[in-house]
């Protein structure tokens, strides 16, 4: 998707940087064999340019990181490594969606502890290789505190501090809550906007309908409304979309994966690209304290982008029941924080 | 990447047929849950107009199957069945990658035994269920005698007939030459064109960059000047992409995956959208004797298309090298017509 260019636009070439451990050495080179072989236009190393793109590919043999950066590799436009400071050079994006994955019977803090590792070393190689203000796109690092936090950065830091530059991954979330909306009205997906997901990327988050909006023959209308069943809103809506990814994994035998790639390539897509007019997407960002959420925490609030910058949508009106999940799902967030931050 | 408008174009609304075997339904659902949950604003039903595409994912655990089609699924714009009269229902475009993967140690003709009964099923439900004129991109049938021949058509019979409509897929060996010769020069592949598959999609294939281009700041110029390396050209490079399944299988345990979807894409893309001026693609089609091949055969030639329909490219010079390999590659596919002929 990236080397077809959906993720930073039709004319962008990029550069991939592919990363895996060195036990998978061998696939890795059997993607990147494969990404010659598809004859990819964008997909081009550019000595004299700057060059924009790479990704990284990380093991378990599940899942993938990616990001983009420089590199000298004219021919292919292809870096394949397990070598963590050969990955990160020079990138300008950064797509860590890699990492343990959560085995059936295995607690949240033990995740947690096997992931501290794969993070202490991987913020290490990006710090030191990556290009100023490489854009991070993550999953697994909700519980990190970065050097400077939003606030005072909109105070007195230079903008592309590193608490601007990292957000976590709720998009698969957010399209999921589209798709359902979508679907309960009998819409084209395409129709809906404004959906949201509050706090963090499990099962306590807060997929929220009561701000989104749908394209009808009457314009554009409240999906409140338009569903006119609270019941539905705020029971059988939140847990589909908390529960998807178990529906999925029941059904495939295999967790999401086309739907996965999707929203990781939409999210950096709005990210850099900007969010259209009058529509919002969800990101994990550092709180700055908008939406009574602590300043300490990456927490996914509504977004939107412009010019490589997103911002918290402001001024939603939260109620009770809204306020009562966003609540617990922080208090979740700030549990995983303390247990990250006694294992670090 | 046919739900992203990479098939048929950035603005085209289409509807994914995906057909299984009934002891997958449960994963091709999944597969249908993760389409909806990616909230792709081009996937849709749009019961007002001609909708145009689907996909069939056929299994064996390892390939899918594509077709375009018409449906009633306003919602979802996916229909996930094993039903064949379903699944072909009103298709425009049918992709049929799927069928009997070749295991280690099988012969061809047990191979052939195997998709024949495949092909006479599929073959029955797309004439009675899809729309008329529906072009078929195929892997498997390389062995079937249309209706209506080329030649003939292009004399008597209206366009569109079966032999027009019917192609099998050669763009992934295609696209590997393109790569290999990319590299050997050490330019990006989008600046090479016009190498072709003479023949079968098999290691008798003659990939042929006799005729191939590459520019250079000096204008487009042929590669076999700038390669300078005839030993390379007739030897490692043919050898290179004949083989270069088998190498891709070596490095990751699993054969081609992202490089042949992004062929079948390509394929397709070119055949509707036309090839860009100048500029041909490699695509089994039934023979119409130019070059020599014989009447009866699909064969993999250089073609150009334009407004839907293929014609092969006429006048290329080829000299006897080239002649001893298209015809080995001929011999071969007689072979293999008259073992399924004798099979059905």
């Amino acid at each position: 998707m990236i080397a077809r260019g959906l993720m930073l636009g039709p004319d962008q070439p990029v550069v991939l940087h592919m990363l895996d451990l060195p036990r998978a050495a061998d696939a890795l080179n059997g993607v990147k064999m494969e990404l010659v072989d598809a004859a990819l236009p964008l997909l081009r190393g550019m000595p004299a340019l700057q060059p924009l793109a790479a990704v990284f590919s990380f093991i378990a043999g599940c899942k993938a990181y990616f990001a983009l950066g420089a590199t000298t590799n004219f021919e292919t436009g292809v870096v394949a490594t397990s070598d963590e400071a050969e990955a990160f050079k020079g990138v300008n994006v950064a797509i860590l969606i890699g990492g343990w994955p959560r085995k059936e019977g295995m607690k949240r803090k033990d995740l947690t502890a096997k992931n501290v590792p794969i993070y202490k070393s991987q913020a290490s190689a990006l710090q030191q290789h990556a290009a100023p203000n490489c854009k991070v796109e993550q999953r697994f690092w909700w519980w990190l505190t970065p050097r400077t936090p939003t606030r005072s950065s909109s105070r007195s830091s230079p903008p592309g501090s590193p608490a601007k530059n990292i957000t976590c991954l709720t998009r698969l979330d957010h399209n999921r809550a589209l798709g359902q909306v979508a679907e309960k009205l009998g819409v084209p997906v395409g129709d809906v906007r404004n959906a949201i997901i509050w706090g963090n990327h499990s099962s306590t988050q807060f997929p929220d309908a009561s701000h989104a909006t749908a394209r009808t023959e009457l314009g554009e209308r409240p999906v409140k409304e338009l569903v006119a069943d609270e019941k539905w809103l705020k029971e059988e809506f939140v847990s589909t979309v908390q529960e998807r990814g178990v529906a999925v994994i029941k059904a495939r035998r295999q967790s999401s994966s086309l739907s996965a790639a999707s929203a990781a390539c939409d999210h950096m897509r709005d990210w850099i690209l900007g969010t259209p007019k009058g529509t919002w997407v969800s990101m994990g960002v550092f709180s700055d304290g908008s939406d009574r959420v602590p300043e300490v925490l990456f927490y996914s609030f509504p977004v939107t982008c412009e010019k490589g910058e997103w911002s918290i949508v402001q001024g939603l009106q939260i109620d009770d029941f809204a306020r009562s999940k966003m609540e617990a799902s922080g208090t979740e967030l700030m549990e995983e924080k303390s247990i990250a931050i006694n294992i670090l």
